[in-house]
């Protein structure tokens, strides 16, 4: 049972209470876009967006240090391309303009149709297409590479520079950096659910643990009995570090992300056992974020991603001070 | 099922993945307390405290603005009077320190006897006690009003005039003028789960809805079938306004409190309904913050706090920027 008022306009509601929440920010007429009206014309706006039911993404990400606007389509539905030139034509006054975009093929295909149109009538569009899900393994799968939380540490990344004036082709080279070296991987001891359907989206054995499902409910590839979530951090990092093959010396940043349905103290037992198992390996963390980032619109699951700092001035991008809702 | 690791050990686990995310933070020895080691000690320490089970209360509120320690006890327990001193003689260089701490029973004893404990060691002991609950009516019922979601903006408002060099005296005064400023009162849609308990505290009929509940999960005064977010709010409102008698023209905060298991599109579209209310009534709504501050460990269920702003200065202190893990 959701907590909501009439399901088919469920998603008019939470716009409604966003403005109510953050007046600061204000909406794109005719689109479930937000934008920041004090974003300086001078500098590249980011633009990220996806489907809705991901709250706080990406509407939460919004304002000073991030995105200048995020755009969302229907629920667990990217935006359509009209959607995205209609937000990129309120907030890139100056006809530059930022993509980040999650690898969905239905998100990257709206993305670039707008790109397309946006550069047809003279604007500046860089994209980049964030793909740190490591749950499908193998170069046959690669397209099947979603993007996931770390989606939130490029708008981070990304944000930073942008704030500091970088150009979209700087701002492009940057994403092309990051791209290897933020990997996400996740679990769930439940499906998601999808406002005004009662089923979830996938059903699991009682006491079970289902790894790499996606933000959408996706199941995972593999389901166990669930033991302890010291056994979840195990998995979880044995696959990072083999995706990463790391060295030692290498720093890390660290997030772990609620996909909605966890509570504060699972979420800091989970980062404990990460952090804990973390120590035994010859890298460093230089930065640790927790919380709900980026949901599976309530999902009783988690998940890690660890982000390389191969260069020091991520890592000062990271913790720089911004003003948004949900970092 | 619950995502940690053994239920015996969860708030040690919890106290260790605390540390590890809020570096800034530290453990007093042998208790379940935090405290700010940056804390001015010019400045009289605001200390509050309660049982543990409401992440991120109180630890989430340590930190520049707001609380200078918190201390927690075991699972929905308070600490022990032991406990208090300790942390106290930790924080109170100065040996001045000024408590907040919820109505309830075994939350006033412990820190009654602390505060006379203290006292008798000449520390100038501050408490002021935090009943905004009004769920439970009628003078009878006086001792039976619980202190819940209010008891954060106490910390928001009292931290900033700490900050401000507020004498203890100074801080009991403004304590006992917001007390009757302050009230909420709560709904859920299941009963709370303790760590290492698989049954709720309480269980409802299927997609019912129980006004009242507390942040143990203790059960509420009505229980009725679930309608819609809307209704919930229209109830909570009238409730609220039969105990203000709010005067045309006033000025309000909103807290809209997550109990821990509701998302957050379910909180935006409850605070949506809640201003929309609002709007309707002859007050103003001047600050509005939405999340989950206090907790009763996962329930499914929100509250609803208002603050009559009746000095302007607390509307400044709400606004002020603080550094703590949750607020």
């Amino acid at each position: 049972m959701q907590l909501i008022d009439e399901p088919t306009r469920v998603l008019d509601d939470l716009a409604a209470g966003i403005l109510w929440t953050y007046p600061q920010l204000a909406r794109v007429p005719n689109t479930r876009g937000f934008y920041w009206p004090q974003h300086d014309e001078q500098l590249v706006p980011l633009i990220g967006g996806g489907g809705s039911g991901h709250d706080p993404a990406h509407w939460g990400y919004v304002g000073r240090g991030m995105l200048a606007a995020a755009v969302m389509g229907e629920m667990f539905v990217p935006p359509t391309a009209d959607d995205i030139v209609a937000v990129t034509r309120v907030v890139a006054k100056q006809h530059r303009v930022f993509f980040i975009v999650k690898n969905f093929v239905a998100d990257v295909t709206s993305f670039t149709v707008a790109k397309t149109r946006l550069e047809a009538a003279g604007y500046e569009v860089g994209m980049t297409i964030v793909a740190d899900d490591i749950s499908v393994e193998g170069p046959a799968l690669a397209t099947r590479k979603r993007g996931v939380a770390g989606t939130i540490l490029v708008h981070k990344v990304l944000g930073a520079a942008a704030a500091a004036g970088a150009s979209v082709p700087a701002l492009t080279a940057l994403a092309q950096q990051l791209a290897p070296c933020i990997k996400t991987i996740g679990f769930s001891l439940a499906g998601a659910v999808v406002p005004g359907q009662e089923a979830p989206s996938f059903t699991l054995p009682p006491h079970s643990v289902a790894y790499g499902v996606g933000i959408h409910g996706e199941p995972g590839y593999r389901t166990e009995p669930f033991q302890s979530a010291e056994l979840l951090a195990r998995e979880l990092i044995t696959k990072l570090r083999q995706a990463f093959r790391w060295q030692a010396g290498e720093q890390y940043a660290v997030l772990v992300n609620s996909l909605g349905g966890t509570t504060v103290m699972e979420n800091l037992v989970f980062n404990r056992d990460v952090r804990e198992l973390l120590a035994l390996q010859p890298i460093t963390v230089a930065f640790n974020h927790v919380g709900n980032f980026m949901s599976a619109n309530g999902m009783h699951g988690l998940s890690l991603t660890l982000m390389r700092l191969a260069d020091p001035a991520w890592l000062t991008a990271l913790q720089a001070p911004v003003a948004v809702p949900a970092w």
